[in-house]
């Protein structure tokens, strides 16, 4: 298979984790633009034959492939401002922007090419147990996205702008709220001058548990057995944070609304 | 080192996995009381010498030290029906409930013996790993509790009736909560007819992460970046459900004003 070219429009986490598994494929990167060129610099060092560009002018770019991957406030802006060449495709990757954000490019070929994971830089993922999600109105466009896609990830899947939606709402709580809670955790812990430490077997295994069995066989504690006593005592507990204690009270409320029917 | 015998009030999740776990140090369960016969039964096929009780009455009990590991509920109304040998140890094994709740029994010879993990019947939990704490305001008792429990973890701390209620209440947020909110991820997918395993590999590098680099480190999402639109269209999206919408909006305010500080 002939090789098609890719071009970044962003240099973040989710770049510099892309780029350089596409690079092994027959979707190689060549240019990489950023608003901060020593950031484009460091990641094309990690790229065999990519190039920084610093004009979003791609009028003469040997690249076929557009990847947005800047955050979401940003996708617009660069949708209107970007000069393609002929035959472009442009996507974006982000998880709660429709694909008619793209609307206003210079190009009716474009797409959506969500990865479904937290990225953080300098810690490596294997992106082939990454869910990835296509989207496009053009069979031609989807064709070649849903490619780049099975190139890097086992787990490929084409997803409307609307289930997107869904799916990143989902994730919000999924990873989001997740981990806020094990903020708060912490918080509370560091008041009290007791080690989160203590606490990392029980997340560890909650998760385990909850992804095994499901969440809804896996939920336990006080909000679950109904015992109002306890949450009473809780909440006594957390009064002195309100924000706190209101978050106690509706996520134990719902938990218990939940078993209770 | 001469056994110390110890005997099982309750015959749940907790007794199924510490009673084995003890069974093979210096100290051997030798009883095993339930309101239900039958599970009591099963459990005492799993230990070496260990029979059933049917009654509270352990004035000529082998043991030395009576576990009560049923419902908090429970806990009181057991503390004062049950009959007890001279010199015995009687502990409760509930995060939430201090210390005094024994302060009924006839024996001055009370304590707490808390571990902190999420345990399920038939799912095999590494004991050693697993955080235990101890309480006793006399020293003998303590000193036999904390030998009890260095017996089954590497991980064993003294702490208070106040500082256990500190670690409950984390706990509720690190395992209850965090579960919850898988709950309603997995409420959403389903909803909207996607699959919730494709969840699976997020919320996996999710808690990861914030056990590796901290909470505070791995917080992302619209919230965190304070994208106030984005956090409308959520909020419109999940409209239909009153409750789940209310719990996306205090979380995501406190997510908000945590990392705008």
């Amino acid at each position: 298979m002939k090789s098609t070219f890719v071009s970044f429009i962003g240099s973040g986490n989710l770049a510099w984790h892309l780029a350089p598994a596409l690079d092994n494929t027959d979707f190689a990167v060549r240019e990489i633009y950023s608003r901060n060129p020593a950031r484009a610099e460091s990641l094309v060092e990690k790229l065999y034959e990519a190039n920084v560009k610093v004009t979003l002018d791609f009028s003469d770019s040997p690249s076929r492939i557009f990847v947005i991957a800047t955050t979401d406030e940003a996708i617009l802006e660069i949708a209107q401002e970007i000069v393609l060449p002929e035959d472009a495709i442009l996507v974006h990757t982000s998880g709660s922007q429709p694909l008619s954000v793209l609307g206003y490019a210079a190009t009716p070929n474009i797409g959506v090419f969500y990865p479904l994971q937290t990225f953080t830089k300098g810690k490596l993922i294997d992106f082939r147990d990454i869910p990835l999600f296509v989207e496009s109105e053009n069979g031609e466009t989807e064709k070649i996205l849903m490619a780049m896609a099975k190139a890097v990830s086992k787990k490929v899947f084409k997803i409307s702008s609307q289930d997107r939606k869904a799916l990143h709402v989902a994730a919000v709580f999924a990873s989001n709220f997740t981990n806020h809670m094990l903020f708060i955790a912490q918080d509370i812990m560091r008041e009290n001058k007791l080690s989160f430490d203590w606490l990392k077997p029980l997340i560890a295994e909650t998760i385990t548990k909850s992804i095994g069995i499901d969440p809804e066989n896996a939920q336990t504690g006080p909000a679950k057995r109904g015992d109002l006593e306890i949450l009473d005592r809780h909440l006594e507990f957390l009064q002195h944070d309100e924000a706190v204690a209101e978050i106690y009270k509706v996520i134990s409320q719902h938990i218990v609304d939940t078993y209770s029917e």
